[in-house]
C-alpha cells in the first residue's frame, strides 16, 4: 500500500465515522488493521482519532511494523493492547465519542470502556463495508492469487496417480503455491468420490481410485489477498449421474454469472443459481451461492437468500453452486468475480474453464 | 472422543456453572465446541442446558457432525444462529440465568440478549481453563503430532540446497506433514539470516547460501492437537556469535524446562529463561517465554513476566527462548512439555534434540 491510498482508505472510514457522530474508531479485527495501516501482523489494533492514525503492536511484530506501515504512528505496547489504547484515548477525551467495532468481544468491550475514560458507540462494518469495494491493485492481487493457484493445481494434477491420498494431492497443490512465493488461502479440500457431498470435507487417507471423482476447493493468497476456486474432475469412467450433475451445476454457475451487475439485487443471483439445479431434478445446496472475498476469504457481499444488498461496482464475490448427494458424490463449480457497472468479470479463469476434466492418470 | 470423555467434560463444565449460579451456556468458541461436541468443524455453536447439549450447525457441516459428535443434539440450523439459540433457550426460560463465553463479540451477545428473553451472565476461560489440563488421550496425540512434524523436517531437510527459497523449504516442510496426514499446526515459519530476528517473520524469496543460519518455527495438527517446535541450523561455516548466543538460548530453555513442575508459579519460570539470556549479554526477548497448546496453537497457561497462574500437572507448555539481533541473526528453540507432579516431561524430543545442527548442503 502507498501512502495516497492509506490516506484514502483513513479518510473515507472518518467520513463515515462523523456521519455516525463519531470522531475516531478502535479497530480490532485484523484485516480491518491490514486495510487501513498496511500492517499484516496479528495481534495488534489501529487506532483513529481525527486523522491520525496508530499501529499498536508488540515487540514480535515491531520491526515488521516499520516494514509495512503507512501512514500511522507505531507503538509497541508494553502492556496489554486495552492499557495502550486508554493512555492514547485518554489524551483526546474531549474531542468526542469514538467507535469500537462490534466484532470485539465482550471482554475486551467492557474493559476499554472501563479503563480509557471516554465515551464509545459500537460500529458495525464501518471498515468492511470499505474494503469490499475493491482498488484497481486489489483486484490485481486477486488475479494473480488466482493465477499462482492454476500454476500449481497444473503442477500437481501432472503426478496424480492411482493410490494417492486426498491429503497428499492436497499438500502437493499446496506445496506448488508456496514455491511460487505465496500461501495457501485456506486449508486445500480435496475429496475423492463420496467425500465429495461433505463441502468442508477434511483430505484425508482416501486413496485414489482407477476410476473415481475429485473434487478440489483451494486458493493462494498473495501479497495478503485471497483467491478461492473449485474445481471437479474424473478419472477414468465416470457415470452418467456425475456428469448429469455437473452438467446442472455448470449451467447454474453460468446462468447466476451472467446477471451480476451493479445494482442486481445478490438474492436474485442466488435464486438463479438454485432454480437452474432444482429444473435439474437434483437436490438444491444448502450453503449459500457465494461470497466476497479480498484480504479475507469470506468479506462483504454475501450472496444468499436472505441477502438484502445489492451488487455494487468494485466488489469481487464467488459464485459456487453445487450438487451433494450423500453417500456417492458431491460437485461444487466456484470461479470469483468482479462485478461492474457493464456486468461481471470472471478473475479465476487465467486459462479456459477445465469443464468437467477427466484425467488420464497412472 | 468418547461418549464416557463427553459425559466427563459436559459435567466439569455443568459444576463450574453452578457454582457461579448458571444453569448452562451457550459456547460461541470454535476450539471449546469442538472439546464439548466432538465438532471439528465451523460456523457452528455449542449450547448446554443442565445435562443436555446441542451442537447447531448448518447445511454444510451436518454429515460431519454426524460422524463427529458424542453425546449432543444435532440441529440443522435454518436461520441465524442466534434465532436458533433463542428457540431452545425459549424453551428453558424458567430453568435460570445461562453463561455466555465473554470472547463472544458484542454484536453477537447484544442480539442473543435481545432475542433468547432469558437471563444472560458473562463467564471468562470456564471451557478453556478445563481443556488447559490434557487427559492421557490429548497428550498422546500431541505426541503424535510431534512425531508427525519431526518426521516431516527430516524429509524436507534431505532436501535442503543453496539456492532454494524460505518459502520453498516451508512449503516442502508442510507437504511432508500433509503427506503423512495431518496438517500444518500454523504456517511454518522459515528464516534464512537475518530475517530469523522477527519472530513472525513470513517465508519469501530470500534464498539458501552457502553460508547461512536458518530457522524454522513449525508444527503439525494431528486429529486436532497441535504440535509446535522451533529449530536452529546452521549451514556451511556459522560465526563464533551465532554460535554463542545458540548456547545461550540452550541453556536458558533447559533452565526453565528444569523448573516444571506441579505447583510453580508461570513467571519464575518465565523469570528464570531471561535470567540467562541477561546474564549472557545478549538482549533479552521480547515476547512470553511460552504458551499452553492442544487444540488451539495459543492455550492456556501463559507463561510471561506478568502470569499470575501456579503451573497444573497435565497442562501443556511450550518453552521458547530466543536472541533477536535486527540485521545480524535470530535464534529460537522451542519445545512442548506437559507439567507433571514429579517435573517436566519433554513431548517434542522424539529424538535426540538437533543442538545447532550444521548442515551440509549441495
Amino acid at each position: 500500500m502507498d501512502g495516497k491510498t492509506a490516506k484514502k482508505r483513513t479518510a473515507a472510514l472518518v467520513g463515515r465515522l462523523k456521519k455516525r457522530g463519531l470522531v475516531g474508531a478502535v479497530i480490532t479485527e485484523r484485516a480491518n488493521v491490514t486495510y487501513l495501516t498496511g500492517f499484516f501482523g496479528d495481534d495488534s489494533w489501529a487506532l483513529i482519532i481525527g486523522r491520525r492514525a496508530w499501529l499498536l503492536t508488540d515487540s514480535r511484530y515491531i520491526e515488521q511494523a516499520h516494514a509495512e506501515c503507512v501512514g500511522c504512528k507505531i507503538v509497541q505496547r508494553k502492556g496489554s493492547l486495552v492499557a495502550d489504547v486508554a493512555k492514547i484515548v485518554s489524551r483526546f477525551k474531549s474531542a468526542g465519542a469514538l467507535g469500537i467495532e462490534n466484532t470485539t468481544s465482550v471482554a475486551v468491550f467492557d474493559k476499554i470502556r472501563k479503563k480509557a475514560g471516554a465515551r464509545f458507540k459500537k460500529t458495525g462494518n464501518l471498515v468492511k463495508q470499505l474494503r469490499a469495494i475493491k482498488e484497481a491493485g486489489e483486484v490485481t492481487a486477486i488475479r494473480k492469487a488466482s493465477s499462482i493457484a492454476d500454476g500449481a493445481l497444473d503442477q500437481a494434477l501432472k503426478r496424480l496417480k492411482v493410490g494417492m491420498t486426498e491429503s497428499e494431492l492436497a499438500g502437493r497443490i499446496e506445496f506448488e503455491i508456496r514455491k511460487s512465493g505465496a500461501v495457501a488461502a485456506f486449508e486445500t479440500i480435496v475429496c475423492f468420490g463420496a467425500n465429495g457431498s461433505r463441502p468442508h470435507h477434511i483430505p484425508g487417507k482416501r486413496k485414489l481410485r482407477k476410476n473415481d471423482t475429485i473434487l478440489i476447493d483451494f486458493g493462494a493468497k498473495y501479497k495478503g489477498y485471497n483467491s478461492d476456486k473449485t474445481r471437479c474432475f474424473g478419472v477414468g469412467k465416470v457415470k452418467g449421474e456425475f456428469q448429469k450433475a455437473y452438467e446442472a451445476v455448470a449451467l447454474a454457475q453460468k446462468t447466476a454469472i451472467d446477471q451480476i451487475c451493479e445494482g442486481v439485487k445478490a438474492r436474485d443471483i442466488d435464486a438463479a443459481a438454485r432454480k437452474v439445479i432444482k429444473d435439474s431434478g437434483f437436490p438444491v445446496f444448502g450453503h449459500g451461492l457465494g461470497h466476497g472475498l479480498g484480504l479475507e476469504v469470506h468479506e462483504l457481499p454475501v450472496l444468499y437468500p436472505k441477502s438484502k444488498e445489492k451488487l455494487l461496482a468494485g466488489q469481487v464475490v464467488t459464485v459456487e453452486p453445487g450438487i451433494y448427494i450423500p453417500g456417492k458424490f458431491g460437485i461444487r463449480i466456484e470461479d470469483d468475480v468482479l462485478v461492474t457497472k457493464t456486468g461481471p468479470k470472471i478473475l479465476t479463469r487465467t486459462k479456459t474453464s477445465p469443464g468437467l476434466g477427466i484425467l488420464k492418470c497412472k
